[in-house]
């Protein structure tokens, strides 16, 4: 078998358990006899183009650095949002490459990181070389196809409902009607906002009254009848919002062209939006709030299950690479039976590079605001487990790349 | 020594502590052979004159309901913000009080809940009676006087310090200049805001690159200088700011009248005031979050500090009561030495009600923009240790008194 140099790089919008697959990457690559020095790529392609390398060894291998790793938020090596831009791109990374004796390459992003995947090894079939390009999955959308889930949701939803919970107890506070409007990430997906489904009383309901996906338009008429419906048993109300909503006609409502009453065009997330349409609609407090970056960056309030899972992808992306696999992405296929488990496999990134996995209909309830059984059993199992960080100075310890610079 | 029933209720804005005191008050209440029935009191004196009671041992001796709130967010009991307009409510309150012979009054609160139990005892004096009138102090805000800090604050303080730091470790994700601002609670003292200076990374530095207090008039030149220095050094800047920010003219920030370039007055907080004139003095991309409700609910990341002082106060406060104190508020005071520890102690109402704590001087730096060593040293101990709370299918359980009615 081949040997020689492998290099680690990360991709695509952050999670809070992105680190534990690099972490996962690493301790197995470290044990690989086939695999001498490991190079992390700063910022992804575009900051390896720039030759941005750093010796992963020299930072890993310092006290207990690669625990620390695991539960940092954040892309430890930084990430990058880029399209390779023509065959010059391409013959300038080979040439990294082979100056920096790469053999093996492992890239942890989305479904665009995917697509460079693809277009490495494809590049390599037409000029020639044996370079294993390796595909690891990471976002909190949720929205990769041929997996049973993505690491890093975990962590997300987990975050989400119990901040969820958290509000709802909050909103509860004053005897007044009133309503609480959260946003949460997805712009096209909705599992996110999905996942808001699992704050729930000890009675099992959702304390979330009304979800909103982007897969289904958003009708503004229908809504103010769900929140009336809503407040004829509650005297306060949370309504949670992806920001992708889109109205009838397709248009996301954060770019809504509607005027308030001083006939300004209204500014900001869906959250404002929907305050702003209830407010019209009924004399009641209304407060909205964006969870914003928090429910990626949340690593103090991560799934033990997500964590694991993220980081035996990891592993499983060098095992792979190890039997002789090539563009591919390492995947989970959740196992049958009543016990939560998954299986670790792979498929050709081809399958999921620039793809999009959206909720399937039967996760929400009929009138499309509420999740539905199914939808818990199938979210439920990712948000098991607790992990409690290292601790320093009553704050949580993190690894930060700039630190070793 | 009386005997009779004992009447607890919570006020003013919400702690992820405040239900770890009404649990203190109450496990002392039951072991106290004078106090008979455990009465709360809904929604503060506004659901109190309503005549809306419970019986707190019906819900708290089932199962380990105790247990559970001491780490539910929110006021369990809710809350109100209701001054007592005359005469007639005071003999209103003091008819059910006999009713339901009614001899220990506590009242968790901030400093207009103090000034609730000065009115009572005041009213007392005048028109004969035998109740004891206790408060327990809270508040996120930390500005009452006569004690070392108020529960709830450390909890706060733990949250913010921990969120910053997965935001500042966030931020540096993309290879970009860009800014990200924290708006954080406080209208008048900064205690909040001042927090923020907990986030620290392995070198102890703050990872909050500007702080900017209530306490000094905001100068928007001066800010944009300040930005421009922090740029020297890093490429991705945090700025923290507390909500009652006020110009030079003691106008609030987010009241600012100035237009954007379409003419169009500017909306929302503090932080999208601080963003827009960031993104008009320099093209970098700037992105601003309100931690809004969360700063004082997230009670999956609370000081266990917090927590058990906030219990022990609760205690305190029926001891107070049992020694025959009345109108007194339970306060701390921080020993001396290096060790740091708290005497729990009282004192009269009078001196807390209606008077607000700022942050000192010296616990900034001399630019009025970071925190000062001393500050550090005042906030650090208030938030160590964690907190374990109970979990139910991935998410914290809470107790909710609607569940219960």
């Amino acid at each position: 078998m081949k040997t020689g140099n492998c290099l680690i790089a990360q991709s695509g919008g952050p999670t809070a358990a992105i680190n534990a697959t690099l972490a996962g990457v690493y301790s197995s690559a470290k044990k690989n006899s086939a695999i001498e020095k490991i190079y992390g790529g700063r910022n992804g392609i575009e900051g390896i183009l720039k030759g941005n390398l750093v010796d992963l060894e020299e930072i890993l291998e310092i006290g207990n650095n690669l625990k620390i790793l695991k539960t940092t938020p954040s892309s430890f090596l930084g990430s990058c949002r880029y399209k390779l831009k023509g065959e010059q791109e391409f013959e300038k990374l080979f040439q990294l490459f082979e100056e920096k004796n790469i053999k093996f390459f492992f890239y942890i992003g989305g479904n665009d990181s995917m697509d460079t995947i693809l277009q490495f090894k494809k590049y390599q079939e037409k000029k020639g070389g044996d370079i294993t390009f390796i595909g690891v999955p990471k976002t909190i959308d949720n929205d990769l196809t041929c997996i049973d889930h993505t690491p890093g949701f975990g962590s997300a939803a987990k975050y989400i409902a119990t901040t969820i919970k958290e509000i709802a107890a909050d909103a509860t506070v004053y005897s007044m009607k009133s309503a609480m409007v959260v946003e949460v990430m997805g712009r096209n997906a909705g599992w996110l906002a999905l996942s808001a489904g699992l704050a729930r009383d000890s009675k099992d309901n959702c304390v979330a009254d009304l979800i909103y996906l982007p897969e289904y338009a958003f009708d503004k008429e229908k809504f103010l009848k769900d929140i009336e419906v809503a407040f004829e048993t509650k005297e306060q109300i949370v309504v949670v919002v992806s920001e992708g909503l889109k109205n009838t006609e397709g248009k996301l409502l954060s770019e809504s062209e509607s005027r308030d009453s001083f006939g300004h065009s209204r500014l900001g997330g869906v959250a404002r939006y929907i305050e702003e349409i209830i407010t019209e609609s009924m004399a009641i407090r209304v407060r909205s709030i964006e969870l914003s970056v928090l429910q990626r960056a949340a690593s103090h309030c991560l799934s033990a299950t997500d964590v694991n899972e993220s980081f035996m992808l990891g592993e499983k992306a060098v095992e792979l690479a190890s039997n002789g696999e090539n563009g591919v992405m390492v995947t989970t296929v959740r196992t049958e039976g009543l016990v939560y488990g998954v299986e670790l496999g792979c498929t050709d990134v081809e399958r999921i590079a620039n793809k999009e996995k959206t909720v399937p209909d039967s996760y929400m309830n009929e009138a499309k605001n509420q999740i539905s059984q199914e939808g818990i059993d199938y979210i439920r199992p990712l948000i098991q487990g607790e992990v409690y960080v290292d601790m320093e100075h009553g704050v949580p310890k993190h690894l930060i790349l700039r630190e070793f610079l």
